[in-house]
């Protein structure tokens, strides 16, 4: 069967993990990715020696790109024709402009979460509501924080059946390397209820949610703690041995060393993960309690990488490159090296 | 009446705020502080020309305090036999070993927090538990979060009773000015639950509490969010009608400025508050949602100061100055300013 | 002899602390304050009880302004009319429009070192070049790194004669409270040189001055390092007596619990100086060392108040109310308690 | 030739590094590494397969380490019989005991910066001083600021002479992960001169060098401005020059995108540097003015992998593998790839 063609437009922080993420897929092709300037990541890419083909989103800094040595094999336009999917990791209100070109020659278009919903036909998760996506052509993906929450909402969904749930999101403020925003020793809070919960219902209505979002000075990772109404009463310890068996849920102590959101970017370079990315979100044993009949726990959500996984769920969707979403998130996490650890544990 | 006679142990971050605490209470009389050594707060006082007398709490930094020229009124023991009662804002420890004192002169103390339980005969909260204090010669007040916490647990539970609760605690790690702790680019999760939650529940037993804690790279409060099962449902306006008649509570919007826990420090220092100190906690209006049937919130613990009217009452209390909570609360709170904006806004 | 009468635009960080400044000189008369909205720090004023009249510096919230029941006065022309000398604190840019009001009546402007320096005949520093700002109708201070930086070096000036500086300033990004500018969890760098180094070679033309900038995410102070060419060869122990003599520079050791910036604010507060606040640059004694003939020494800058002193002195200059720096600058510092602790000391 | 048998004592930050950089070098076997109990980074290595043998440093863990499941090879005394040197990077006060049984068996130690200078026979920098340490049996090496630093004066050093440096250590105070260490809003000074300038003028004593350190509360990579007095005058252009052709010091530009100290971490991680790690030095061309004759520029230290080059080196002089410091540091960098980039730039 021919590769599924992959290109991506917009080279940072997410666009550079999907294009690793569909580097790596036997069965998809990356065709070449595309950005403005030369950014420090174009600059690393061409350090690199140039393993994606690099494309101009734009003519007005090809003076800088071609100072930069940066090799440039076409426009985005030319880009978009040769491709079966593009996907769209630029910054929000460029990737509704681009759906014009995509619309244009007829490809898919999978939008990450800084978009809006308007943008795309179904607004997406890989485990949660794999089905709504199969030949669609333009996904929408939810966010850093709705896609991990959602991976253990979904989890325990489709164990115990979950009512309701109240989620405290501790949010990261900025990626390591940001410089054009961030906080100052200050907690700052949002509006209730944060757009997380709201999203959360869109992708899974039958659960009733809300929450409280407060930003920290910090970059590696949120941290969401969620009081879970349960269909069925579950005990912390059935709760855990269902999150154990999810391969995107990475269950933690903190006496493994496991402190807090900086472990796990510690952990995954230790691990030799490129960039130091972590696929799975971290979920604490130390943090399940009961709080009545509710269940409570916190997780912990790498922010930089933690859409990729749901997003090459996207294009298998969306290409219906597999039918259902057991077989497709299986595809995914066996070229990601997902769930590896699972037999060693 | 003869004015209440109290010392301070320990001129730290709570123990300066009690000794003004103290003196700013009419039927109360602040006889002295005791501290070690010439630290940053005793060389102001210093500099302040020395309001409060000082005693040696110990021996050994004696040429220290002379050669910060540090005036010297006598010893801790000397103290000790002046007052009728010592707030002890020592270090966790220390406070168990100047206990004997207290006992040798028959005195009563009041504890802090940092202390361990058992130091005292009644774990205290002015307003959740005032009679159980009354006439006791050892108390503990709550911490700071805890303080704060219960302040509105107790206002909901006495407007339509509280069932449980599940918080999440977002901690700022150090206070403005310290080095000797902190916390860089992280947050760290502490095993659940919470013992915020644990001492809710001995100071309010009848509520079930349980909660996770995250430290936080910040000096300026702590943000809690409450998901609150109440025993009458009650609507977000009619929870903050009530969060609005407590004096220890204020009501604050995102749209005012209250954007976050460095918000209340920076309206604290305009409003001239001696240190920037607020004794009140913060509650958004902004935050308060229903997650079914419970109620949502957050709300903010000023972490230097909020514990200072609650000691005050402990003094009611032990002393039996008032009988009731209501006189006692309502006797501090005129002394320290506490609710005059109310009438302002 | 009639008080001078001032009026201040901008009630916010730098406002709000030249409006508390102006209160106490006992030559002046504050006559009110002028802002656009009622934000946080204009509603401290009315929580306060409206110690300073309110002029609505727009009109398009005086409807904001009626609701947060803030009093208004009347109008920034009202203000202007009324003074003799207007402080311009607006943010940057605003000034130059105000400027052309102040022109209008024929007041005299002083504007802070946001401002671009062609909004001034004089940029001026209180110690340094106090007597080009004589009669000036139009002043502009220097920023609060420069306007600290200037008082050591000029110091070393008379003392000595310097003839050159290299300055690594270690900026704080934000002041505590502000949550639109920030960094988190890194150190950015400036090209070189700074502009405090080129501003300093403004006032000071007989000195050759360059440096490097890094902002650092906190709030509490800069510091700056000084590598100091001096005309006459200087031993520590010199420089420091020099230092010592300074109104407006604090000699502080590591030892008495001065450990880096957020220790002059704790002082500060621990003092009870309104919100904080310090007038004074600390100076460590313990960073004095030599590098061959050079002096290389830390100051440490209260952002927030450090140029209130040296505003102070502008309006005594602009309105020729003492001929000389030493006379004005001890008026000044009379009125402000500066240098109360040298006879402490 | 057979391979230097290299072992490592230590597996933190600078052990895992110094693993992996033995591991690249075509001259040397890495044996194994030995560290006490299964920490996170032990943890790693066993999820990525045990790619290096591990050796228990102590017996009291052993239970720990069979429950996480690490294979353990043999005792730290096992590792050191079977190794011809020894690295090692345990905690401060560890080393001194370890080398006990490396006298024992006769092996050769290279202990990192964190233990005493009197632990060794040398202190050791590859560029600076690669020649004291041929043959001998234990090499201490510089500590990370002080490595980066070197690098810098040691390369004007032979360019054009350099007579003294004055330096300001703007020093991050945690590695990313880190819990035990840190800083909250707050710029911490150290006694001057910092030992950094009198590590340099151990190993350089024909320069004399003084400095300043402030702590920083951040993670990624020390910056430090250098105000250096050559004893050529030398224009910023020449100085760039020279440095330019350091094959471990990377000469960068704002206008690229390295802002900050993150910015290089940014890079390294775009790259696929292994953990994010590089091993160059930052120096801003930016950075770099005059300052009468002398000269001021600013460099990044990415502290937790800097000293791995030199380290590398050091075993190459102590077994003699290369006589003099060029083949010997090529040698190095080649194994490395370090200087790859100059080729494409």
């Amino acid at each position: 069967m021919a590769k599924v063609k992959v290109g991506v437009a917009g080279y940072g922080v997410i666009g550079q993990r999907l294009a690793d993420g569909v580097a790596l897929q036997k069965d998809m092709e990356l065709v070449g990715i595309a950005d403005v300037a030369p950014t420090l990541s174009v600059r690393a890419l061409r350090e690199k020696g140039m393993p994606y083909a690099f494309y101009a989103a734009a003519t007005d800094k090809l003076a800088e790109l071609e100072k930069a040595r940066v090799p440039v094999s076409g426009s985005l336009e030319d880009l978009v024709k040769k491709v079966d999917v593009m996907l769209d990791a630029t910054n929000a209100g460029v990737g509704v402009k681009n759906k014009e070109l995509y619309e244009k020659y007829g490809k898919k278009g999978i939008f990450q979460g800084g978009e809006k919903n308007s943008v795309a036909d179904v607004f997406f998760h890989g485990y949660a509501n794999y089905e709504k996506g199969l030949g669609a052509q333009f996904l929408k993906l939810t966010s850093c924080n709705t896609t991990g929450l959602i991976r253990a909402v979904d989890c325990m969904d489709r164990a115990v059946g979950v009512e309701k749930v109240a989620i405290t999101i501790i949010r990261r403020v900025a990626d390591p390397g940001d410089y054009h925003r961030g906080l100052t020793n200050a907690l700052q809070i949002d509006h209730a209820p944060s757009h997380q919960a709201l999203d959360l219902m869109t992708i899974m209505p039958h659960v009733e949610a809300t929450g409280i979002l407060v930003h920290t000075p910090v970059t590696h990772g949120h941290i969401i703690t969620i009081v879970m109404t349960t269909k069925k009463d579950v005990s912390p310890e059935e709760a855990l041995a269902a999150f154990r068996k999810h391969p995107r849920i990475r269950v933690v102590t903190i006496a493994e060393g496991f402190q807090g959101n900086a472990s796990f970017f510690r952990y995954a370079r230790d691990l030799g993960n490129p960039r130091g990315d972590m696929y799975e979100i971290g979920l604490w044993e130390d943090s399940i309690v009961k709080s009545g009949k509710d269940l409570m726990f916190a997780i912990n959500i790498p922010q930089e990488s933690v859409t990729i996984p749901e997003t090459m769920d996207g294009i298998r969707a969306s290409m219906r490159m597999q039918e259902d979403r057991i077989t497709a998130t299986d595809a995914t996490n066996a070229n990601l090296g997902i769930g590896k650890w699972k037999d060693l544990a």
